[in-house]
């Protein structure tokens, strides 16, 4: 079975991880070996989904996968890499909207004429974006909009910028706590629609959950070797920090969603595939975000959550266009090709940006 | 009953404003005394709305609510305080849109699951607000798009953002009298949907608009009272003024829509409730904005419609997020929790803002 | 009958353009006689749509009406001028939604109290636009983010800038590419609804695209005339370039739709009225503005899409009140009516605007 043959490469990149293998190829090697890992986590996620209904499949799916990001983002905190950690928040959102979603139209789409979902729980999850954008908006306006008055010396304004943050993760975090009471409590039913047909489950709950863990561990393990080796790539490939960080860093750490979600698009259950696309973008912009926050303060080496207006414009326009295409609850292929276009977009920006900005 | 027992605080408040007393008293008691003037409002709106149906219900309490507001503003223009009036402007919006909608929206779904109201208003209350967004876009863009072109003097510029100010609320002015034809006349059903259920009146026509006329006139004062003693309430709290004018007091100008569109959305007559918080938002944008340029013109004393940026992103933003929440015409207790938590990150930011933008 | 009336001031435009007459004259006149044209233009459009269904009908006229912008615009690349063709694009895209689907709403919508049309096919179109106001702003905010920094000189920044611009002409032009073969061919049923009456048609497909065709070429003869004799009006009118290019210029070239679309409406036709504004629209942003970009490569005169801010912001405004206009696929005079006032205020800030951004 070709999952199994690829899942030769696991072995064979920490091989060259211990060998310490040239950059590139260990980039490639650990890069291959995440695609079977991620359609066992597909197959474990839909397993579960049969017996816990597609809202908390989505729920954990994004919970896993968003591991290996909060593990990543937590590393590169501490050490002091901020710029880096925004762009991968920055990327890690827009991929979701724009890549994994857009692919996973484009092939179901492809297979099957029209895909409908819930048009509510899309409908929410766009909301809660939107208030993830106005949070992730607001300190950079306030900067930006402040200028530096002459009242004020630059390290007093870089204190209130500073508390605006830590107020504006707080209200994100919260905003979590209340959509997990929502979607888990008082209205199990969106995320769980009662029409989905019922196919028995193959994999009883207990070996679901075991195998999810086991091929999250392996996927974290494998991108973290890929990023180690990013750094290398880039150097040789020439690409700038703020494209690997995007683009890259945020592709290889939702390989996880991506492939389960592009599974469940072409398996026509596109009420899961939505819910882990969308899911997972507001549990990086409500959960993660804020959580690298207050990690920033117990580190004492605090994250300002002032992006940059690029990256700010790139996320709010991309969740202008979630809220277009999802206004109907349906899709076909070209609203997928679309999304991916609008990706291939803002990739090619980031691409040529010079440098993070200072 | 506790309307009564609170109704007792009006003339406390009138005791306390002869005897001149501290202010942040005065400030304290006429919030209190609103309370209740506010339920009393909701109370005769319902009963008019019973008689008159759910638009022009809104209507009526729109334009009761709005007058408080209109006659502050208009004390602060003819004092020379432009950059309150615009702020109070704002802030009324984002209030409406945010808080009034948010709470409603919130009180009314914890006790009712998912509440139901016309798609089709809410869309033209919402495409009304987005032509207000662009309108009060417009001569701020237009002032910074040109910077100040060597071929132009200062007071060349200033008269020119002068006459796109004017032009724009005339605009504006002339978008609220088609939506009054509108609503009115050729598409009074859009605002009155005959699926609603009627129960009888309690009151009679006459003394539900005497009842409203009467509070209307009592809030009128109290709200005075309470901007009157905002000043000192601020100054020992330690309150910036674009705070002050964007939060404060929109939330006391806007206390009678507030208590009318909670108690609605309680008794889970959705329609209405939605109807006083939309319209009462196109309200200001339409009529009270324009309204006080062209007043301004006889003062002698123009009022241009350049908003300051903060400002400008805090309405586009609220005016998005409202589109994506109204945008199925059904609601939930969450989906008023993220409204309320926008304008919590909003009030954040303004809280810290260090001046009103010069 | 009026139409053949009016056709009598083709000749005379011609007459006046050999005595080279004053432009005031030429400008009126030329401007008459495109009102019969863009009549016939109608009529041809509709008696083609009867064969061949509204989608294709629409894609027809949209070619036509934009092989006139495409042939001016080709002009005044040629002569460099670059400024205002991007000036003309911003006016086409905003014209095409605000005034012609504002005009046909506000019209048909008189006569019909609702109108209803295919809430897919304008979604898929919104969402196509999305992706153009992404694409045109990326080149922009491109520039505007990384200033000009120390490492890089302005040549090389223009030359980066330029490559940006080339690239996402490309995927704008793919997305185009992609959307026809989506239109006619994979879901011909979104833009060809089956529910529209059937009228038998009055004109064979040969006399139909004959009239087409001869229509659309002395439409492009007239126009000629207009944009030649606009230069010597706009000097005795005082009127700004950028006004020209975005306000007057862009209703000319969209004569034609114009005519075509507010027809449908008043006929009832809602789904080809709708439908030749969006795919106007649409075409101009996809297909129009990528290949003035190739032709300004091959013409050694490369066109960036670094648009002004200003411009921006009016095709994104633009967008986003089409998102909200559309959403529920149903119309009414009043949305037409404030789509036309957002043209107003539109128009009026342009109408002021000293200069196209050096």
């Amino acid at each position: 079975m070709w999952a199994l043959a690829l899942g030769a490469f696991v072995p064979v990149s920490w091989v060259l991880a211990i060998l310490a293998a040239p950059g590139v190829f260990l980039f490639a090697v650990a890069g291959l070996a995440i695609v079977p890992l991620a359609w066992f986590l597909g197959l474990a996620t839909e397993e579960l989904g049969k017996h816990a209904g597609p809202g908390v499949g989505g729920l954990l799916n994004a919970t896993f996968g968003n591991a290996t990001e909060m593990i990543i983002a937590l590393f590169a905190l501490a050490s002091g890499l901020h710029e880096v950690v925004k762009a991968s928040l920055t990327g890690s959102i827009i991929g979701n909207i724009l890549l994994v979603l857009g692919l996973s139209m484009l092939a179901g789409g492809l297979r099957n004429k029209r895909q409908v979902y819930s048009r509510e729980a899309s409908g929410i999850q766009t909301t809660m974006l939107l208030l993830a954008v106005i949070g992730l908006v607001m300190p950079e306006l306030y900067s930006l909009s402040i200028g530096l008055p002459s009242t004020m010396t630059v390290a007093e304004k870089d204190r209130i910028v500073h508390d605006v943050s830590l107020a504006v993760a707080g209200i994100l975090f919260l905003a979590y706590l209340f959509g997990l009471w929502f979607s888990l409590r008082t209205h199990r039913d969106v995320f769980n629609p009662v029409a989905e047909v019922h196919t028995p489950p193959r994999w009883s709950v207990r070996a679901s959950v075991a195998i999810l863990l086991v091929a999250t561990a392996i996927v974290a393990i494998e991108s973290e070797l890929l990023v180690r080796s990013i750094e290398a790539a880039r150097a040789s490939l020439g690409l700038t920090e703020l494209f690997v960080g995007v683009i890259i860093v945020a592709i290889v750490g939702n390989a996880a969603e991506h492939g389960s979600a592009v599974i469940m698009a072409i398996r026509n259950k596109m009420d899961l595939s939505v819910a882990i696309a969308t899911t997972s973008t507001t549990q990086i912009a409500l959960f993660v975000a804020p959580v690298l926050v207050f990690a920033s303060v117990v580190l004492g080496n605090f994250l300002t959550l002032n992006f940059e207006i690029f990256e700010l414009a790139a996320i709010a326009l991309s969740a202008a266009i979630l809220a277009s295409v999802v206004a109907d609850g349906q899709s076909n292929w070209y609203e997928g090709a679309l999304l991916v276009m609008v990706y291939a977009i803002i990739g090619v920006a980031f691409f040529y940006h010079p440098t993070v900005g200072a």
